[in-house]
C-alpha cells in the first residue's frame, strides 16, 4: 500500500489506505497572469548594472577586495523579473522565449541535449530501519549513472509545498528544477526506489525529438483497455519547455492543491475502471489527460515500451543472475569487452557492448535499463501485501549489486555474488 | 572513539578502543615490479585492433546490429597492459607518462584542472538508528556542491581490501579512482561526516600548483610541537601523479597491510607525544612522513590554514545562525546578491559574494568551507565522550540545513529556521 507520508512513491496497483490531510483549495487563485511584470521587467532592465567578474576561483584573502570586472554582456534575463516565482501557484508564461534568451546570453550551454535527473525523499528518517540505507544506495546508483553519462542530478529532501504530499510532491520540484536549470533540455524524474540497472545504456533522446514527455507504457492498455496501470508515472522525461509548464499545471490540478481534488478521484475511477481506490493520483491523472483531453497532450507524449525505461522489479530480479552469466559468456567471446578503460571514456566500450548484445539477439538477456521497486516501499516499510518484505529486500539488494558491479569494474573490482553486497574481489588481470 | 567497524572515519583526538583484526603481512610481497609487463604490453599493442564506434546513444533495436565504426585513432593505452591492477598490492610505475599518453589520446579531457571527489561508507546499515539518514544527507550535500562546481563524485560503499579497515579503507579507493579517472588532475577525499558549508567557495587550485597534497593543518603544530592533531587527514586533495602513487604506497605501509603495522604505532607515538593510543593511524602517518622522511614528501605537501579547508565543527556550528544573519545584512545592501540566477551560471554571483564579503572584511562571519564532524561518528553512534550526542545531532542538522539553504535558493525556496529541516518557504519575490 502507498504510505501517504512518504513523498515521491509511485501509487500502487492496490488500494490507497488513507490520505494525510484533506484538500484545501487555493489552486484556483493560483492560475493568474503576472500582471504588470513586463513593465517591472523593463524598468529593472534599464536600472540593471550587473558587472560580471573575471575570476572563477574564490579568494580567502580578505585584505584587498577587488571589484569583479566585466567579462560578458549584461546578463539580464527572466531571473531579473521580480515577479518570478518557482511555486506551482504562479504561472510561468512565454517560457520557450525566456529560455531561448537565457541560452543566447549563456552560449556555453547551447546545442546539447542536457539532462538533469531529479529524485528525492522526505526530510525525516524512514520508519523502516534499513530504509535510509536503501535510499542512500539507490541515490549512489543514480549518481554513478549520472557521472558516467555526464548528467546532473538533484536530490530533493524537503516537501516544497506541504499540500502536495506523497506522489504529488515531485511536481513543485520539477517546476523549480526547470527554472533553476534553463540549460537543461530534459528533466528526468526517477523515483527514489528505482535503480538504473544498465549503466551503459544511453537515453535515446533523438528518438524523442518530437515529444515532450516520455513515460513507460503501452498505448493499447491506456487508450483501449483504459487501464491506469497502462503506464507508470514513477520515471519520466519531461522537456524543459512551455508545453511542460502547462502540463505540470494541468497535471498538478488533479492534486490536493485543487478545490476539485476529491471530485477528480471519482471521475478518474469512472474512466479507468481498474482503478480500485477513489482518490485522485498523478498516474491516473496523466492517463486521463491522454484519453480525455485531446491532442495537445496526447500527441506530445511518448509511451515507451521498447525497452525497460521503467521496469517492474517482479519481472526482472529473478533473471539478474542469468543475465550476469550471459554477459560473462559474451564477454569471453569478445576481447574488446574485457578491456579495462577509463570511466569517462567508456563511450566506445558501451557502444561495443550494445553491438555485441544486438548481435546475440537475445532480448531477454539484455540488462534492463531501470528496475523500479514499485510496491516495496523501502522507506516506509509498508510494502504491498502481494510481496513479502524478504523478496523486496533480496530483489533490491541484487539489483543494486548488479548495477554496482558495472561501476566497480571501472575501479578494478567486482562482486562475485550478487546477493553479497560487501564481498568484492579485484578484477582478474 | 573511533569505531573500528566504520570505514572512512578520521581518527579522533582520543584513544582508539580496539582494532577489528590483527595484522597479517603480505604487504612485503606486494612491492614488486611488473616484470615482463613491457613485453606483454608491446605484444598486446601489436595484436590490438580496437574499432571505435560512432554512436553515443544506445539502441534498443535488436534486429539490425551494425559494427561500431572507427572515429578516432587506436586508443590503446595503459589499460591494455594485462598486468594493470588497481589494488594497493601492485605498484604502478611511470604513471605520469601513462596518464599523459592517455590524455593525448583523449584530448577532450586535457587542459583542465578536473576534480573527482571521493567519499564513502561501509556496506551495511549504521548501528546508530539515524546514521544512514545522515550519511544520505551528507552525500546529498556533496553531490550538490559537485553539481554546482562541475566536479565528479564517486561514493564507495564497499571495503575494497578487507585488511584496510576503518580510516585505512580510503587508500585502495583513492588509488582505484586515480586509475579509473586519468582525466582528473585531483582526487579530493572528503570523509562521509564532513559537510560543504560554503557552496559558493571554489577550491583555489592555482594556489596549489606546486604541490601534490593539500591538507588542513598548521606547520608550527606539526613540525615544532610534533602534534598529531596539527593536521586532519579526513579531507585532502591529492594530485593524480606518480608522486601520489608513491605516497599512497608509503602512507598505506603504516597500515594493517604491512608486516610492520604494530611497530609503526609505537614509533609514531614516540615522535608525536600527544598521540594517546599506540596503534598506527593514517593521520599520524602523514605527519610522520613530513617530519621524518625528508624533502620528497614535505615539499610537495601544502598545509592549508587560511580558510576552513576542513573545519572542526565545535568551532563552527554555534556561529552558523550569526553567519546567516550577517549574510542577510550584506545581501540587503547589495541588490546583485539578491538576484535569482541559474544554478549553472552562478559564477558571477559567487564572485560577487566573495567580493562583497572581502569588502566587509569580517573573516569570522565568512561561511566556513567545510565543517567536519570529527568525533560525532554519525553512523556508529559511538561519539567521542567529549561531546553529547545531542550536540552532534543539532550541529549536523544545522550545518546541513545551512548548506542546503544555499542550494535551495537556486530552486526558489529556503529554510527560515536552520534547526527545522522540513520547514521551507518560497523565496520572497
Amino acid at each position: 500500500m502507498v504510505n501517504p507520508e512518504t513523498p515521491y512513491e509511485t501509487p500502487l496497483k492496490s488500494k490507497i489506505s488513507v490520505f494525510r490531510q484533506k484538500t484545501t483549495s487555493y489552486f484556483s487563485d493560483v492560475v493568474m497572469f503576472l500582471g504588470g511584470s513586463l513593465v517591472a521587467f523593463l524598468l529593472l532592465w534599464s536600472l540593471w548594472c550587473f558587472t560580471a567578474p573575471l575570476s572563477s576561483s574564490s579568494s580567502s584573502n580578505f585584505s584587498s577586495p577587488s571589484q569583479p570586472t566585466e567579462t560578458r554582456p549584461d546578463p539580464t534575463t527572466f531571473y531579473d523579473d521580480p515577479e518570478l516565482s518557482y511555486t506551482l501557484q504562479t504561472q510561468v508564461q512565454n517560457w520557450d522565449e525566456k529560455r531561448k534568451q537565457w541560452l543566447s546570453r549563456n552560449p556555453e550551454f547551447t546545442g546539447q541535449n542536457r539532462v538533469v535527473m531529479v529524485t528525492g525523499s522526505k526530510p525525516g528518517p524512514c520508519k523502516n530501519p534499513v530504509g535510509d540505507l536503501y535510499l542512500l544506495r539507490f541515490f549512489k546508483n543514480k549518481v554513478d549513472y549520472c557521472r558516467i553519462h555526464g548528467y546532473d542530478i538533484f536530490y530533493n529532501n524537503v516537501l516544497l509545498d506541504p499540500k502536495m504530499f506523497t506522489f504529488w510532491a515531485k511536481y513543485p520540484v520539477i517546476k523549480a528544477a526547470m527554472l533553476a536549470h534553463p540549460e537543461a533540455e530534459w528533466i528526468w524524474w526517477v523515483d527514489s526506489d528505482a535503480a538504473i540497472t544498465d549503466m551503459d545504456f544511453t537515453l535515446p533522446l533523438e528518438k524523442y525529438k518530437a515529444h515532450n514527455l516520455v513515460i513507460h507504457g503501452w498505448p493499447k492498455l491506456v487508450f483501449e483497455k483504459k487501464s491506469w496501470t497502462g503506464l507508470n508515472a514513477g520515471v519520466f522525461l519531461i522537456r524543459n519547455c512551455q508545453w511542460s509548464m502547462d502540463l505540470i499545471e494541468k497535471w498538478a490540478s488533479f492534486g490536493p492543491l485543487s478545490p476539485d481534488y476529491e471530485k477528480w478521484g471519482a471521475i478518474m475511477k469512472s474512466v479507468f475502471t481498474d482503478k480500485l481506490y477513489p482518490e485522485s493520483d498523478d498516474q491516473t491523472g496523466i492517463a486521463y489527460l491522454m484519453v480525455k483531453e485531446g491532442q495537445k497532450w496526447k500527441d506530445k507524449i511518448y509511451l515507451e515500451d521498447e525497452y525497460y525505461f521503467e521496469g517492474y522489479w517482479v519481472e526482472i530480479v529473478d533473471n539478474l543472475d542469468n543475465i550476469t552469466a550471459y554477459y560473462s559468456k559474451v564477454e569471453a567471446k569478445e576481447r574488446k569487452l574485457r578491456r579495462k578503460h577509463a570511466e569517462k571514456a567508456g563511450e566506445d566500450y558501451r557502444a561495443q557492448w550494445e553491438y555485441s548484445m544486438e548481435k546475440e539477439g537475445v532480448k531477454l538477456m539484455k540488462r534492463p535499463f531501470i528496475t523500479h521497486f514499485t510496491g516495496c516501499e523501502p522507506c516506509s516499510g509498508k510494502h504491498n501485501e502481494m510481496y513479502s518484505w524478504e523478496s523486496c529486500l533480496k530483489g533490491m539488494n541484487k539489483a543494486l549489486n548488479f548495477a554496482d558491479n558495472q561501476v566497480l569494474r571501472n575501479f578494478g573490482y567486482f562482486r562475485p555474488d550478487l546477493d553479497k553486497s560487501s564481498w568484492v574481489q579485484p578484477l582478474p588481470t
